[in-house]
């Protein structure tokens, strides 16, 4: 954990409502941290739907895996979420935890354990011992109450610099109900001490195949466009939890994801998805800008994504950013190793609104003064129109800093 | 350029020996550097036969476009070299500097312009002026001698810390001949200042497809094996010259890649462009430590060669490695990501000879003591096993650190 909080945090706080159907606890269970809380419970009430979207790690974490499992019955009723150890790369062991933990928890909750879903960040390759916390359920479900979401963010942060939180009041019919999110970083991925979880939760109506059908629609333009050093965790975990509480005050209850009434609550959600994402992106480790790099004019969508993660991914492009250079050269050799239709006499690119280069050469009319000016912003927008076609993208990453090698490189040693 | 001379840097320089058929001159044209020689010319005999291997990028240099046209003829006279400006992203500017170079170097060589090769590295995006150095050309030409080689390494810098020389003397038929070699790194890109060129040239005779052949074929397990940053120059030129002068020395001329005589210079050849490559990683920008990674038992050697340079290029295992820290938690998230068959529970990694996780877990005889001893040196190989095939690839690259950060970042502003 780092003691300077990031130059990119928010500058204040939002307050965190309640939301009906929701209770929350945390406590300090000492997996690792001392004298602060690693262990929140989400408990929700019965009917309560639940969607998901996991790491593509071919090598997942064992909580990973037992919320994929669990998904399947579409039914929540209790979260839990540990800081400290992540419980990956642990075999056995891993899933004897989870075992255990599921079983604790679901007792605790008083529901099944198909109803039980869990997520750990922390070091990884450690066995995590369930003995340590799983007591502690029991009292935690008595203790929740509504208004445990400013506390929420805390209890699940690793190398964060700054909890991370969202909410939203958006109407369903003729009904207003509200969204809540919290996320954690820091890196893409650091799999010591990060991982990216995200939990939203809602007092919505919705029936689990409609609510997956839009988170899963949600993330690729929010969560899956962002990157802070191209690892990729073990963990990762997004979830959605929607409790339905606001149907008695006579919100529609939502089951086709086509459904035209869900269209604004659809826009509240993606739109949260991507202030999370940015949270996120925002307190990357050792950043101190965030950069902005969309793609237009690509053969398709998918190959500006691509072309523009190869860009948010360049160590040069991204050490470039930090060292405040608007080294364009280093953006086209980005788009050159992205393996994607480009003609390098077609490309334009901008940074801000300043167009640095012009149809493969650089732009006579570039001004290196106002570029300079330009990039000691601690935001920064990168633009590229490959010349092509109509496909379009934009993705998200900090900058490439010295204390990123020296929280990454110092970890442990 | 740094001031310090890498670390890895090879104890001391080979001497390098004439190769008969080849001149060499170098000059101080002034493109960019002040008080060192930035100029390159390689005067080839009548005969000599070219083979060549250059970037995947999409967007390369215009002297790359260059050599690619000539060199479907096989015959070269002389290759051009300029170090401080990479005549890459200068449109129809670069097309003109290269056909203004080519026709020069021509007229001083006394040869078709299809003998023509050139090359250029150094600053992306700023026109070359062929003004600048042409009209050295034939003077340079004229003054050119056998004895060169020790002063070619020496003009094709940018950010290298050391020039890089191999040579090998080998038997074809009953008769020996000689290969020399020079290269120049320091990113597998940085396009301000780098670019990976390599120049191999040999008296033996053998004709431009088999030579081609034996070259495309040894790229795969050397240059093609090494990565500093994951990062793809516009650039990318490694050519082989064959003078064929050791033919009147009674050497067979070889027109077969299959020729069982050719068999010892084929290894020969491969060895030196390994050599090569690694001097390259070695000279990597800020490199303390060469990294050497081996992945066995992968579905096939494809799957095998991904999965290593998921890990190489991978910032978090890189900055570990700066960090003296043998975090195998991180070689697991990085075979995870690669998107290749793997299973968690299956994984075996060594740090050296040191196992430190067995099928899944943490190897429970791992001494974290000796494992931090190991992580001291200055060359670390790391090995996974991944349990499920016989697929088998090394790769090469080097730690990530402060200085690359501080390279890359304070270069130009």
């Amino acid at each position: 954990m780092s003691d300077a909080i990031s130059p990119l945090a928010p500058k204040k706080q939002p307050k965190m409502p309640a939301i009906d159907g929701v209770r929350i606890a945390t406590a300090q269970a000492g997996i690792k941290y001392k004298g602060r809380t690693d262990l929140l419970a989400m408990v929700f009430d019965e009917g309560t739907t639940a969607a998901g979207v996991f790491t593509r790690s071919l090598c997942p974490s064992a909580p990973v895996d037992f919320c994929r499992q669990n998904l399947t019955g579409g039914k929540a009723r209790i979260l839990v979420v540990n800081s400290g150890n992540a419980n990956a790369f642990t075999g056995k062991k891993g899933r004897e935890t989870t075992a255990a933990t599921g079983k604790a928890a679901s007792k605790a909750a008083g529901c099944g354990e198909s109803e039980v879903f869990l997520a750990s960040t922390g070091v990884i390759g450690e066995p995590l011992d369930p003995a340590k916390f799983s007591h502690l359920l029991e009292g935690m479900v008595k203790e929740a109450d509504a208004t445990g979401w400013a506390e929420a963010g805390k209890a699940i942060m690793t190398t964060d610099t700054y909890p991370k939180y969202a909410t939203a009041k958006v109407m369903l019919g003729d009904v207003e109900v509200t969204i809540n999110g919290i996320a954690k970083g820091a890196g893409m991925i650091a799999p010591d001490m990060a991982t990216m979880l995200s939990f939203v939760a809602t007092d919505a109506p919705i029936d689990a195949p409609a609510l997956q059908d839009m988170l899963s629609k949600g993330v690729g333009k929010t969560f899956n466009s962002v990157t802070v050093d191209s690892d990729t965790s073990t963990s990762d975990t997004l979830m959605l939890f929607a409790t339905g509480a606001a149907e008695k005050r006579g919100a529609p209850r939502i089951s086709d994801p086509k459904d035209a009434r869900l269209a604004q609550f659809r826009r509240a959600l993606n739109k949260m998805l991507k202030n999370l994402a940015l949270q996120v992106v925002r307190d990357g480790e050792g950043a101190r800008k965030q950069v902005e790099i969309t793609v237009t004019g690509a053969k398709s969508s998918r190959s500006a994504k691509r072309i523009a993660l190869s860009i948010a991914n360049s160590p040069l492009v991204k050490t470039a950013v930090a060292g405040e250079d608007a080294n364009w050269g280093r953006v086209v050799m980005a788009v050159g190793k992205a393996g994607e239709p480009a003609d390098r006499d077609l490309l334009d690119i901008w940074f801000g609104d300043i167009r640095v280069a012009h149809q493969g050469e650089r732009d006579p009319a570039y001004s290196e003064n106002a570029t300079s000016d330009y990039m000691k912003r601690d935001e920064v927008v990168i633009r590229v129109d490959i010349g092509l076609g109509r496909g379009k993208a934009t993705v998200w990453t900090c900058d490439l800093t010295k204390e990123y090698v020296a929280i990454n490189g110092d970890y442990r040693s």
